[in-house]
């Protein structure tokens, strides 16, 4: 049945189906890439290890797309050589966000979008679904992969959320160097940042040029379950903006009694309906993970008129995932430890 | 039924009956103070406006309890005297906040608990039940009522939440001026610090002498619901620490299509179950205000074994509160207009 699950999503998938699935909701599911690769099948573990990726739910454009769809690979690649290796799902998730916060064409780490200083400033959250322990860090200007900061208070710290100068001393203070903010910067983000200027696109104006935010979820062989996000933030933003990601609850949930999610999106939007939290709401009850996926996007849209995606797995690592953007960049690992990615 | 209600719950007050109402949890209800105050009855207004206000579920000693008891009857008053005259909710949550952030007994604004550096460092949130916007702001140092900041960023600011530095610089260009961080240090906290150095009381070792955060949930005649939250956090807590209180969905959450909700306790424990979020999906159910309350604190026990208070409103305006601490310093407006306080 859940290879039928998968067959349907694929063919789904292969079809570019538009799905207008609720009022005002509408799923997207464009061509996907599957890679058949045998070096990382299934290991015969206890229990089934699960992982899905994003990189952000938004326009994509289609010289963008392969690309997207690339980094997806990629992390997947780093997370399941982990998972599939009898790894934890604590590991696979953190090596799947670097991955992604070191390709700057995603907007979390090197290459975020920069704010109306003209500086990088990054957010992220990893959560444990068997503690509901989550380690938070926001507002970063100096970490070059805010996602170890953020497992680093999730493991050591006696608080789950540290923001700004005081959660860089923490990092300083634990073995997590500091770069000089200036690394965080691409070109090509400078080149938007100086042209925004131009064109007084100011946070009060716009909401910058959409989110690539990056987003992991997996389940490792001994059912361990963990949820991270990871991002720069919308473009031209006012320092100190916290949006959706960093949130616990909004950007980033996971119990181990139920599943786990990370969003992508219009941050202050996701915020007004503490998306993910109401996506794992959605798992306790009778919803397979796809329809609650898709539930929460057709909440998610009712409430606030706008646009945001989801991954997720289910307690049992079945993965989800859904958008009212018109593309999301995703990937997860099908039973056969195939890699399904997906713009 | 709603004077059967009130009545109900000022026998168990003035009985002191110990409720022991779900598995791990246990709800207290001490002695309440009634003050019939003939200048603060409901006007008839369309719809009947409802105010309820706490000053932290901790464990209150004796010699505080009148203090922190007088501390809520005078938010009551700030806050009910808008109300009864017509005025928003906005308004009156702000004014209630207000009184409480100003009074040193409570860790909130001056008088806060100071973090590990020495410093007061404040967090504040507002939503709003018809928008589900909020405005935040945390890790403050400069800002006197935190709670002012907060108002200014739910109306005025793009985004939803600002931190550290850069909430400030957004204070001080919208007219809320930025004080000395010395003025918001009061002597009993300065001499609590300095004994907390002298017992290595870190935040690794201990979460601090307890908290008094404060908050407020109001409903005004033509049925705009506001919830909102300010605190200091835990003493000693490492700089840029950011606990439940100003994060939408755990210190604060309101809808006006269920209720509005504030929290206060174990900040850390409140994030991991999204405490304000769970009680506001239950006020969508069958439960009533009260049952809503009592259920999301035996939740948040199970899930966590930690304490923690809420109060509420559902969006009819009845109140709602439970705490599973030893005592919750806490008041409402009785529907005849008399003010109920508690500790």
């Amino acid at each position: 049945m859940i290879a039928d699950f998968f067959q349907a999503i694929r063919v789904r998938c292969a079809l570019s189906i538009f799905c207008d699935l609720f009022v005002n909701s509408c799923i997207f599911f464009s061509s996907a890439h599957v890679d058949k690769s045998p070096a990382l099948c299934h290991s015969p573990n206890p229990m089934k290890a699960s992982l899905i990726v994003h990189g952000g739910a938004w326009d994509i454009p289609d010289k963008a797309a392969e690309a997207c769809q690339s980094g997806c690979q990629r992390a997947l690649t780093a997370g399941w050589s982990i998972l599939s290796d009898g790894g934890s799902a604590l590991d696979a998730v953190e090596a799947a966000i670097v991955v992604l916060e070191n390709d700057p064409l995603f907007d979390a780490g090197y290459g975020s979008h920069l704010n109306l200083d003209g500086r990088v400033e990054c957010d992220a959250i990893v959560m444990d679904g068997a503690t509901l322990r989550a380690g938070s860090a926001a507002a970063l200007q100096r970490i070059r992969n805010p996602i170890r900061l953020a497992r680093k208070i999730l493991e050591t710290c006696p608080h789950m959320m540290l923001v700004s100068e005081g959660a860089e001393r923490y990092a300083k203070s634990h073995g997590i160097p500091l770069c000089d903010p200036k690394e965080l910067i691409s070109e090509a983000e400078w080149q938007a940042w100086q042209q925004c200027k131009k064109d007084k696109h100011a946070a009060a104006n716009h909401r910058g040029h959409e989110q690539g935010t990056v987003g992991a979820v997996a389940i490792d062989s001994r059912g361990a379950l963990f949820a991270a996000t990871s991002t720069g933030g919308t473009c031209c933003k006012l320092p100190g903006r916290i949006g959706d990601s960093p949130l616990i609850g909004c950007g980033c949930y996971a119990d181990s009694e139920a599943g786990g999610v990370s969003s992508t999106g219009y941050g202050e939007a996701i915020m007004k309906v503490v998306m993910a939290k109401a996506a794992v709401d959605l798992l306790r009850g009778e919803s397979s993970s796809m329809q609650a996926a898709q539930e929460t996007i057709a909440l998610f849209a009712k409430r606030t008129q706008a646009t945001a995606g989801l991954i997720l797995l289910d307690r049992d690592g079945n993965p989800g995932f859904a958008f009212n953007t018109p593309r999301m960049a995703y990937g997860y690992v099908a039973p056969d430890g195939s890699f399904v990615t997906a713009v």
